[in-house]
Parts: C-alpha cells; structure tokens; sequence
C-alpha cells in the first residue's frame, strides 16, 4: 500500500498543489475533482492520510461524515442538480487510484446520459469554469 | 418526496421488519442488504429519518461516519473481499430507492467480472448464508 502521506492529496492538504478548495477545517478539506465526470464534481478528504477508510480513525471518520450535509447542500445548490451520488472507492480492484481516503460527491442532472451508476466513468478535464465554481461552492459553505 | 419515516428502513429501526443486522447504536444500525450486489453487501444507516444527505444533521451524519472504519473492516475481514466501495444514493436519478439514508458498503473480489463501478448493478436476493454471515459480521463488530 503507497504511504498515504506521499499522495496527491497529502500535498494538496500541505499546500504543495493548488485546488479548487471549497471547504477546509481542522480535519477535512473539499475541492473540485481535476478530472470530474459531472459538473461541481467534488472531493471531500480527511487530512488523517489514510489510505482506505479501514485505515481511518474514528474521529476523522466522524469529522469527514459532519461535513457532508453541508457540503452536498452547497454543490446541489451551485450546481442545480436535482440528484446526486456520494462515492468512496478502497483498493484499486474498487477503481481507487490515490490512496489517502476520499469522498466523491457526484451531482447528478436529468437526461445526462449516465442513469445510476453504470454511468460510463468518463472523466474530463476539469473547464475554464472551474475557477469560478469552485469559489461559487466554497461562498455557499 | 416520500416521507422518511414511513419508509422500510424505519420500519427495521422500529423492530416492525426484521433484517439480518450486523451492528447498532443509539444513532446508527447496519444491516445486510436483502437484494446484495456482492457478498457481505451492507446497509449502514442513521436513525434518524433524513431523505437524502443534504437534509439530515450534522450529528447524525457525524455518527454515520465514526462507525464506517469499524463496519468496513468487519465486512472486510468476514468476506475476504480485497477491495470495497462506499456508495450513498440521493434522489431518484442517483439510483435512490428507499427514501432514508443509507450508505452501501459494497465488498470486492478480484476476478467478480464487475470492475470498478461500471458494474453491472445486478441485486440477487439473499442467499441461505445470509443469517450466518450477518451473526459472522455481528461478531466482528
């Protein structure tokens, strides 16, 4: 298993690589996907670098459950997305490729193309509204 | 939207449906799911009675999460699974079909011909083990 703390996100959490941030407290930070398959595609993290949620602590699991009302709350508010899926894959056989513990909050909008999740997972670069989402969401938490 | 409480999964809250349960607390219960995609396919839900994430409270969604370390590593260590997704549906485009949180906690196996979440989303009812493996869980927990 590659040591949590050596991952992307662990350098995002230390600010070593910039994000589209949209929330951060002591314990979780949130920020858009670089590579999202919906539109206000998010990532909610602990910054406990555990790289599967078996691995988490129960107080960052729980600091990381607290936020996600409030979270999900403003990405379906900026996005106007009428439904949405939260996803949290542990071990590459469950399609996980950093490995330091992360929430997907995936909106979802009518006639998208991609019902329930046999969507086909199609990552796109994240566009040039990024910048402009991504404070959007963070005004809203 | 339908209103949570009268929902199938307040019912098994309420002791008025049984449910092969592998864990429970003041504010939590899990318990297998009767229509699994994988072996070991649990539900684990907050007892109080939220539609989807964005509407229910901090404190629920907090004690939601402070349990998914411990349940995660219980299906893990029960099943063998190698790999696990966490999937948590809200609203009806996202898959959602019982109008009370739940988070699935989705054990996985290599070589199971469903990578990934492209999985063909396929429920099969319980099989006979189903008692046996919910004590097995109950167990570990």
């Amino acid at each position: 298993m590659t040591d949590a703390s050596d991952s992307v996100f662990s350098k995002i959490i230390r600010g070593e690589i910039p994000c589209h941030r949209v929330y951060e407290d002591d314990h979780v930070i949130a920020f858009l996907d670089v590579n999202p398959i919906a539109r206000g595609h998010t990532l909610v993290i602990p910054k406990e670098p555990a790289p599967t949620m078996c691995e988490l602590s129960d107080d960052a699991a729980a600091a990381l459950g607290r936020v996600l009302p409030r979270i999900c709350r403003a990405v379906m508010k900026a996005t106007g997305a009428s439904a949405y899926n939260l996803l949290q894959n542990n071990g590459a056989e469950a399609m996980q490729s950093v490995f330091h513990v992360h929430v997907h909050v995936i909106p979802r909008f009518p006639g998208d193309g991609s019902p329930g999740l046999e969507c086909e997972w199609r990552p796109k670069p994240l566009g040039e509204d990024g910048a402009d989402l991504g404070r959007q969401i963070a005004r809203l938490l």
